[in-house]
């Protein structure tokens, strides 16, 4: 059981959950959804990039006839603050074993007209009704024990880990010591992330909570020696196979910085050791 | 110079060639555009995914205040043929720096009605604004020199490779050896493709055809032994770099197919030894 979770009388469970409270939405007519943001999910003051995905995934599986996203790519536009939003969703085309749809965040200016935050595409299917045939060559991070990675409780007089911030709390998130170097002014200079992660109530991953735990780290970028903030431009994840219970490994690897931008490729594994999501984010460096 | 180029006594240029024209699209109003889609760029009978992501991609840099496409994610609905098609597109969000877009490209069924093939969701820069600073970890694929690897008129008889159609005319494809296997009978068993990519009439690699090259070699589920079709259901491409002059090198790598669904990534390095484009697609398997 995740060390945050053994806090708990009760581990949550999924539909029953922080998370679950979090990013439930409220269907205001066919395909339009109302949430109010949680400001529990934010980093300094921006809510959370995978958070948002998990709110709009949410609200494309309540209008989709499928229940699972196999694939979405997000496109964010403007920063998301904590409070009223507004999710708008079509179906885009309605197949057997695959469905398409789209969805946009909207939040409100001061005259109340919405601005748009973010835009979704996303294809869902039913990850029970796949076939059971895995032949895959990926491997598990390397990653040591629970035990021995570092949350933001772990650190110094419980200072917490530079970057960290409310979703801390909500987070179990223990870094591999060996990526850690840019918390302890020491970056590694190599664009790698890896830890193990949870919900701080315990509840168990399914495939909503893994739209958030792939932008749930932080930047490869504070590895590569860079500070400034790392925001998204776009963020694509495919859903593998729905999570076993348990931990989650998380491996985020950057290979390319160039001309401002940079990649971060997520790999989640779950504790039956399979590879339950790969994603893939263009983010923009500010350099400095 | 290619090899298939040299055929001609004057390569093709970018703006006027044989790629060009067969993406030209014609405004018929702000942001609405027509186009025929040529039977050139077809596979047995499927009109290549990259050809089309590269007409859509065409039809954004025109709506967009951005020409070049940073990051574009395509959704494929339908099967697209061969003949009139229309594109859609929609400016979601026009920023200094980037600019968002979504397009869809329609065809028409017996009663004239417009049927969805395929949507995307994209933002454009400008790449020639971007700073110079390059830092990265990756590598160019180690590929034989290009008079080592095959190509459809290297085969015995100059019969065409297995799985080579229309397009094989309009492009200068030549696979590895090593993750040629497959066309003799001898999948390596290893999710592995890599080749020289051109364009047959010599025109220079650009942004756009890059959306063409991620999705032009064999599917690596060929050389893991598959045989059936592996329709895609989203591709999402990065262009990192406006390419050099010169043929371009494309590695493509499986690691994990279960469910009958498998990633495709994408590395395409250009002759300046530039990653030029990162791209991952999730394909369905079509097995046996």
């Amino acid at each position: 059981m995740p060390e945050a979770a053994s806090a708990h009388a009760l581990r949550a469970r999924i539909g029953d959950s922080e998370f679950d409270r979090d990013t439930a939405v409220t269907r205001r007519e066919p395909g339009v959804y109302d949430i109010d943001l949680s400001a529990g999910w934010t980093i300094i003051n921006a809510v959370n990039g995978g958070y948002l995905l998990a709110v709009l995934g949410r609200a494309l599986a309540d209008a989709l006839p499928h229940c699972d996203p196999f694939t979405i790519s997000a496109h964010y536009l403007t920063a998301s603050r904590p409070g009223p939003a507004v999710v708008r969703t079509e179906t885009v085309r309605a197949g057997r074993t695959l469905s398409t749809g789209q969805a946009s965040l909207f939040q409100y200016d001061e005259e109340g007209h919405e601005v748009e935050r973010i835009r979704v595409l996303a294809s869902y299917g039913d990850l029970d009704g796949l076939p059971d045939d895995v032949r895959t060559t990926a491997l598990p991070p390397a990653i040591p024990p629970i035990d021995q990675c570092f949350g933001a409780s772990d650190s110094p007089d419980g200072a917490p880990v530079p970057g960290s911030s409310a979703i801390a709390d909500r987070l179990m998130l223990k870094l591999d010591p060996g990526t850690l170097g840019w918390a302890l002014g020491a970056p590694s200079g190599r664009g790698e992330m890896r830890a193990w992660f949870g919900l701080a109530d315990g509840r168990d991953a399914d495939p909503l909570s893994l739209l958030l735990a792939v932008d749930a780290l932080p930047p490869t970028a504070f590895e590569l020696g860079l500070t400034g903030w790392v925001p998204t431009v776009e963020l694509t994840v495919h859903v593998r196979a729905r999570p076993a219970p348990g931990p989650l490994r998380i491996a985020i690897t950057t290979r390319n910085l160039a001309g401002g931008f940079l990649e971060e490729d997520a790999e989640v594994w779950d504790s039956a050791d399979r590879l339950v999501a790969q994603s893939r984010q263009l983010a923009r460096v500010r350099l400095g």
